[in-house]
C-alpha cells in the first residue's frame, strides 16, 4: 500500500479506534501546547506576528493565543509561531521536529470554525501527528541534513490531516488537500536563531488550515502529491527512508507516543544530565559545597551545540552542560524561561563551580543518554545516568508537566489544566475561549 | 558580490534609473496580465478560490479580480491563481517561468495598502522579476526538472521584492523579507494538470506580501536566505547557475524584458508554427484546399508535448500540431480561449488536413522556433521559419495584445487598456478600481 493510502486510512480512522494511551498522550501535548503558547504571548515575535496578522482583520471564528480572533488560516499562522516562540514545545527525535506547535494550531482553528467537540480537536491532532512524523520519517534525515526543517514540512502534512479531519473531507478530498499540501509546505533550517523558526511552525499550520479548507471547496491536485513523480518526497528527499516506516510497528501501534516534553527550559541536549544530576540529588541531597568533581559523558553531537563553558547571557546559559550541572545543585529552577538572566550567566558561585564540571563526547552514549560520576569532597564517587527515551509513567507525566505550568505561568495555568481534564465535556469554541483568557 | 547584495540593490534602483524601454515592456506585462486575469474569473478554480478566501472577510484594502476587495495577502493568492487560470499569461524562458501571475497580484495589493502612484506597481513589478529571472536562472533547470516550478518558487522572491519596496522596506528589512521568503517559498510542478498549477502562482503572490509584511513589521531571518548555509539555492538546486547570472549582461540590461506574451491560447511550443503559417497565409492567402502537404520541423522536446495527432477534446487540441496548422490556414481564431471546444476536436475538415501534415523533431531547432516548407496542389513549394526569440516591435506588440484582449474581453478590454494608458496619472488604488470593475 503507498504512504498517501495508508495516510488517507490513518486520517479516516474511527475516534472508537484509536487507543486510550496514545489519546492520553495527545492530551498531554494539548497542555503542554497551550502553556507553552500563553507563556509566548509577549515574546517580539508574538507580538509583531499579532499585529501584522490582527490588521487584516476578518471574521473572528478561531482563538488567538494572546486574545481575540481571526479567521482560521490567520489564526493558526499566529498560534504556530507563538507557541513555538520560547523553543519550550515538545519534541519527537525520530520524526526529527516539534509536533504540536505545527499541528495543534490548525486543529483547533479548525474545530472552532466547526464547533467541533474538544475531544475531537486532540483526536485530530493525534492522526495528524502520527501522519506528520511517519512523513517525518520517510522524508529521513537526509532532508533535515539537506536543511529543511520538518517541524514545518512534514508538520505541514500533519496539520492537512488534522484540519481536513475536522473540516469533515471525504477520501477524494483528503487527497487533494495533501496534493495541494505538497505544492505549499516549506521550511528551512537556516532560520535558527531567529524568528524565522517559530515563523515555521506558523506556516506549517496556516498551511494545513488552507489546503484542507481548498480541498473542501474541491480545488484539484497531484493524485499522490507525496510520492508519485515529482511529488514531496523525491523532490526533498534524496534518499526517502521508505522502509519500515508504515509496516514495522504493530497495528494500532503510535509512533507519534514516543513524543518527548522539554520539561527545563534550556537546550534538549542538557535534559537527560539535568534529570540524571537531579534524580542523584533528590536520594542524595547534595549540594555545590560537597561535590569536588562531575565528569559527564554524552553524545558526541552535543558538543557543539550545548557545551558553552563560560556562558555571557542567559540564552547561553541555555546552551551550558557546565552551568547547568551547578544550576541542578543549587536548586536554581531549570524549568522557567526567566530564570535564564545575564545576571545568572554572571553568577561567581556558578562560575567557580563550572571549572569542577568535564564533559566528554562519547559515540557510545545515545542523544537522548547521559551518563558520568559525581565526585564527592568525602571521596565518595556516585554514578548517574539518565536516558530521556525511557518511559514515564503517566503520573509522573502530569505532575512534572503541571510543575512546568506552574513555573511558567503561576496560578494561570489552573483554567489550562481544567480545560483538558474536563475535555470531553466541553466544546472547542470553549476551549478557545479558555486559551485566549489566561 | 553576493546574489543577494545583488538583489537588495536592484529592489533600491531609483525609478529614474530604469530604462524606458524595459519599463513599456513591464506596462505590456501589466496590461496582459488584467486581461489573463479578467478573463479568468469564471474559471472553477477562481470561483472556489474566491469563495473560501473571500468567507475570510478582513479590511478592504486591495481589490480582487472578480469583484469586491480583501487584505493584501489574501488578495495577492485570489489574484494570482484567478490570472494562472487560463495559463495565457507571459512566460520567461530563462528564468523558466511566468513572471507575471506570481509578482503583479503582490505589487498591486502592496500599492492599493500604501496608496502608491499607479506607475509604482509597474516599476516595482519590473524590479521584482528582473530579481525574479535572475533567481530562476540561477536556481537553474536541474531545479525545474526535479519537479520545482519556478513560477512559483522564484516568483516568490520576485514578489517579495516588489511588495517590500511598495512596503517601503529599508535595506535591512529588504534582506529579512528575503530570509523569511526563502523559509516560505514553495511550489511543484507535480501540479501541473490540476488546479494546483495555477495555486501555485497565487502561492508565490500571497508568500511575497506575507514576507514583506513581516519584515517591514521587523521580524528577523536569515541573513542570506538565498545563498547561505542551507539557505533556498542550496537546499533547491544541486547545481546552481551561479556563472554569469549578474555578471554577463550589460549595466543596465533587463532580463526580464525578454518575456514573451501568448497569442495563442494553447501550447505555447505551438506559437511559433502558428505565427510562421500564419505569415505565409497572410503573403500568399492560403487556403486548406490549396495545401498538399506541410511537413513541420521543431524542437524534439515538443514530440512530447503537444504533438497530438487525434485530439478528443478541445484541450487537446490545444496540444495538437496538425490540428492547429489546419486551423490556422482555415482563418479558426487561435487567440480566443473559447475556440477550443470538444466539437472543434470533431470537425471533418480539419480532420482530413491533419493527415497532411507532418512532424519532425530536429535537435537543430530551438525551443523557440519552428521551421518548414508547405507543398501546393499546383506543385509549388514554399518555405517558413519564425523565432519567437526575435524582438517584436512595440507597435506591432501593443496591436497584437489588444487583439488578444478584445478576442478574450471584447469591448470590455478597453478600460483596462485605458488604465495602462494613462498609468502616469492614476493611482494604484484607481487601478484596482478599474480592474474590479471590468
Amino acid at each position: 500500500m503507498t504512504t498517501i493510502d495508508q495516510v488517507l486510512d490513518l486520517a479516516a480512522l474511527p475516534a472508537a479506534a484509536i487507543p486510550p494511551a496514545a489519546r492520553q498522550i495527545a492530551r498531554f501535548s494539548l497542555f503542554d501546547w497551550m502553556v507553552c503558547g500563553v507563556a509566548g504571548v509577549n515574546e517580539p515575535l508574538a507580538l509583531r506576528l499579532r499585529a501584522v496578522i490582527g490588521a487584516e482583520g476578518g471574521h473572528p471564528i478561531a482563538s488567538v493565543i494572546g486574545g481575540g480572533a481571526l479567521p482560521a488560516r490567520a489564526a493558526a499562522l499566529v498560534n504556530g509561531a507563538t507557541s513555538h516562540a520560547l523553543d519550550y514545545d515538545d519534541t519527537h527525535f525520530a520524526h526529527v521536529g516539534h509536533p504540536s506547535v505545527g499541528i495543534y494550531p490548525a486543529a483547533l482553528a479548525a474545530a472552532e470554525a466547526v464547533d467541533a467537540p474538544a475531544a475531537d480537536v486532540a483526536d485530530a491532532f493525534l492522526l495528524g501527528a502520527e501522519a506528520s512524523v511517519r512523513i517525518g520519517m520517510l522524508l529521513g534525515t537526509v532532508h533535515y541534513n539537506r536543511g529543511f526543517h520538518q517541524t514545518a514540512t512534514a508538520g505541514a502534512f500533519g496539520a492537512t490531516v488534522a484540519a481536513g479531519r475536522l473540516y469533515g473531507l471525504d477520501r477524494a478530498q483528503m487527497r487533494a488537500a495533501i496534493g495541494l499540501c505538497a505544492t505549499r509546505a516549506s521550511g528551512l533550517k537556516s532560520q535558527f536563531g531567529t524568528m524565522g523558526k517559530p515563523y515555521n511552525a506558523g506556516i506549517a499550520a496556516s498551511n494545513g488550515v488552507e489546503c484542507a479548507l481548498l480541498a473542501q471547496a474541491r480545488l484539484t491536485s497531484a493524485d499522490d502529491g507525496l510520492e508519485g513523480p515529482q511529488g514531496f518526497v523525491p523532490t526533498h528527499s534524496d534518499a526517502p527512508q521508505t522502509e519500515g516506516v508504515w509496516t514495522d510497528p504493530p497495528p494500532g501501534r503510535f509512533l507519534f507516543t514516543d513524543v518527548k516534553y522539554k520539561l527545563h527550559a534550556c537546550c534538549h541536549g542538557t535534559h537527560a544530565m539535568i534529570e540524571a544530576l537531579a534524580a542523584l540529588k533528590a536520594a542524595q541531597g547534595l549540594d555545590l559545597a560537597q561535590v569536588a568533581k562531575i565528569h559527564l559523558r554524552t553524545s558526541p553531537r552535543w558538543l557543539s551545540v550545548c557545551d558553552i563553558k563560560t556562558p555571557r547571557t542567559g540564552l547561553e546559559v541555555k546552551f551550558s552542560y557546565v552551568w547547568l550541572a551547578g544550576m541542578v545543585l543549587a536548586e536554581i529552577p531549570t524549568a522557567a524561561d526567566t530564570t535564564y538572566t545575564d545576571a545568572l550567566a554572571a553568577d561567581p558561585a556558578l562560575a567557580a563551580f563550572a571549572g569542577r564540571v568535564q564533559v566528554t563526547g562519547d559515540p557510545a552514549i545515545g542523544d537522548m543518554q547521559a551518563q558520568g560520576e559525581v565526585s564527592l569532597a568525602d571521596g565518595r564517587i556516585l554514578h548517574f545516568a539518565h536516558d530521556l527515551a525511557a518511559p514515564i509513567p503517566s503520573n509522573v507525566l502530569e505532575a512534572s508537566l503541571r510543575a512546568k505550568a506552574q513555573g511558567l505561568l503561576g496560578a494561570r495555568s489552573a483554567s489550562l489544566w481544567s480545560a483538558v481534564a474536563d475535555l470531553d465535556g466541553i466544546s472547542a469554541r470553549t476551549l478557545g475561549l479558555t486559551l485566549r483568557a489566561v
